[in-house]
């Protein structure tokens, strides 16, 4: 195993039929990732099962309580061989990257806490080290799929998991800007004819054409990935 | 019914219960949003429900073949009263932001076509005028997640889908930068205390307080947020 993942939630159902499928399902039956998904209401020691509780100096919303999520680390740590890496789903984090994912598919531990509600006990983050990771300027009802999204992203990264037919190399993002667009068969579809260029047999045309392209495309709907704009900010 | 969504992918059963609970379960049983997930396999016509084909001109992947996502397209519009903005999941799109969101909270009907492998077959897009969208600078290995991510942060700003309990008001991005640091009960957990001006029941200090600490996090983890950054670029 490379890598061991834990993930603590409030909706361990809704998430877990995710992990058993596709990418991570085959990597999980291929003994090079393990999944454990924990639901953070097992680790609440009233009746009530209690996980959430006011903010101190008022507003509104609910603040996720410390004690369950601290229970819940300590739990995972003593029975892991491996001290974890905790990082906690938060919009109050540093963007998740390629980057990023690269970082974490080196670890052999990763414990991903899943926020809800208005946010997260501040003194959990102290004590568990956690770091707070965001997926984006959006904001979601809670962080599993934040959790899932950088799961993905990372676990497909390491060696061994995806197979030829969807190569790493092939990405976007590992060069600059995105990518061209893409056709396959047939030749017409609905009227519309495949590039002649395509069809060459002509690679370093082909390459030109679609780099172009690709050019193009970062112009119009992401100019600031352009190297040109990079070089201007800088 | 204020919104229908429909869901193109070859993942069904893994997101199927992602969809069905917490949030977006409990619009699904207000009746304020309707989600259909489909099988991108069904609409194929050949015996071995072939979704993908090497591209034209050559290079590593698949591409996902035009004819069943179109096909799967017209079903949808076919048996649907309204017009359905279509969207393609990709890293090749414009990103998703709360701004994103807010306008899609608008439209009746979403369809989401969840993209794979390397890429999909250009003419899908121009034929569907689909509208290509990234949650973020990461690849993952479909678009199941950046779908599942845009439609909870979409249906949750429909009116009567979120309960007082998680005021969308409290959010995030509803102002400039990050949040303030939160807590809850106990005062005083595993030695570490509550600070002080959140129990003074001084809403002026607590407001300055929060201000404070949530510009300095915000100085701190993502400094392009602030207003004097964004005052700089311009």
């Amino acid at each position: 195993m490379k890598l061991r993942i834990d993930v603590v939630t409030l909706f361990p159902q809704a998430i877990e039929p995710y992990l058993n499928a596709s990418i991570l399902g085959k990597a999980q039956e291929k003994g090079i990732v393990k999944i454990k998904v924990h639901n953070l209401r097992s680790f609440t020691l009233d009746r009530y099962k209690t996980v959430d509780d006011y903010p101190f100096g008022g507003g509104p919303g609910m603040v996720l309580k410390p004690e369950p999520l601290w229970r819940a680390v300590k739990f995972i740590e003593s029975y892991t061989v491996s001290t974890p890496r905790v990082i906690l789903t938060s919009p109050q984090g540093s963007l998740f990257s390629q980057e990023k994912a690269r970082e974490l598919a080196q670890e052999e531990h990763l414990l991903f806490l899943c926020g809800r509600y208005q946010g997260v006990d501040e003194r959990v983050i102290t004590l568990t080290g956690a770091e707070e990771i965001s997926i984006g300027d959006y904001i979601l009802s809670g962080g599993e799929l934040a959790a899932l999204v950088m799961i993905e992203a990372t676990v497909r990264l390491i060696p061994g998991v995806l197979g030829d037919e969807e190569s790493i190399k092939a990405d976007s993002f590992y060069k600059e800007g995105l990518g061209p667009p893409q056709f396959t068969r047939p030749r017409v579809f609905q009227g519309l004819e495949v590039p002649e260029v395509l069809l060459s047999g002509n690679h370093a045309l082909i390459e030109e054409w679609r780099k172009k392209k690709a050019e193009e495309k970062t112009a119009r709907i992401r100019p600031e990935l352009l190297p040109v704009a990079k070089d201007k900010k800088e």
